[in-house]
């Protein structure tokens, strides 16, 4: 059985990660908290006009090594090693690389060790790669292939008027997934 | 129709890099010249108390993004895009990924266009990546699954002993791809 895990929203948490790093640049500019988010796209829940800097934020270097981890998803992430389950963390970088690419590997190093950089699959299209799950908190990913794995949307506030997908997060995933999975034995 | 191309070998010329990279740094202390490599994996040519210097070589910044177009490569792909398959640069970082996966991406961007960075994918497994073949020099890829692709082996000096698969160069792709794909129509 293998599982993709998506990495920036579900393993690295690039919006706290985002507003902390706002706040310590703009403190006097409010952006929209998180739990008000509507758009899977950062930028398109920001006015136009703070745009340019917020992508200025968030492909400065160390942006993306040092993002913290979502709550709960390194224990998620060991006890699904733990369990028998092929992981792999498939991800699509920013348009601007630079620094992201090799920050992503950064992170996995830093919070999975460094062999979890061979679990790492980077690709603008994740419907190319092959799997039994994915779990991704993009509402909505195509590209040039019919995947074969399902799609199980890992809860975030700008995904919630999704339906018919399953849903998952770092508290209800054993449930989610033995439904899912028929992995009652494990 | 989805084609995979590896990138070091394939489309890079890691072998005329690397050459060039050591006759530059340690021009009295004569290795294999490419026509005489046996092993897919360089280091494994190499006699013992040269690796560690040779791995340093290949690892260290700008390597990668400097490394020549294997003749032939750009062409290659350019016609291939032209003629309306799907590509994708399927590449396995080094497991020093440091300098190693931003180059992918900048080599690419430097030879193909930005836009191309988008056609990148980076995996340690390739099985996972779902296509119709995979062009690479790499005589037994091996992985978590059974792969949906044709391996067609990229022709190499480390790579003529292997039997059983089709071989292709940047000279004679035109009538392989033709062989394997019914492709006449093009």
């Amino acid at each position: 059985m293998l599982i993709l895990l998506d990495q920036d929203g579900v393993l690295a948490d690039f919006d706290a990660g985002f507003h902390a790093a706002w706040q310590q640049h703009y403190p006097h500019t409010v952006i929209p908290a998180r739990e008000h988010r509507r758009s899977f796209y950062l930028l398109e829940d920001l006015p136009p006009h703070l745009r340019e800097q917020a992508e200025a934020l968030y492909t400065s270097p160390g942006f993306i090594s040092n993002l913290p981890p979502v709550p709960g998803a390194l224990e998620a992430w060991q006890a699904l090693e733990s369990m028998g389950f092929t992981l792999r963390i498939c991800s699509t970088p920013l348009q601007q690389y630079e620094n992201c690419v090799a920050e992503k590997y950064q992170w996995v190093e830093k919070h999975l060790g460094r062999a979890a950089t061979r679990q790492l699959v980077l690709t603008a299209d994740k419907t190319l790669v092959a799997a039994d799950l994915l779990i991704d908190d993009n509402p909505e990913i195509t590209g040039a292939r019919a995947p074969t794995w399902e799609h199980v949307l890992f809860d975030a506030p700008y995904n919630q008027t999704v339906v018919g997908k399953k849903r998952i997060n770092w508290q209800n995933w054993r449930g989610v997934l033995a439904g899912v999975m028929y992995v009652g034995e494990y």
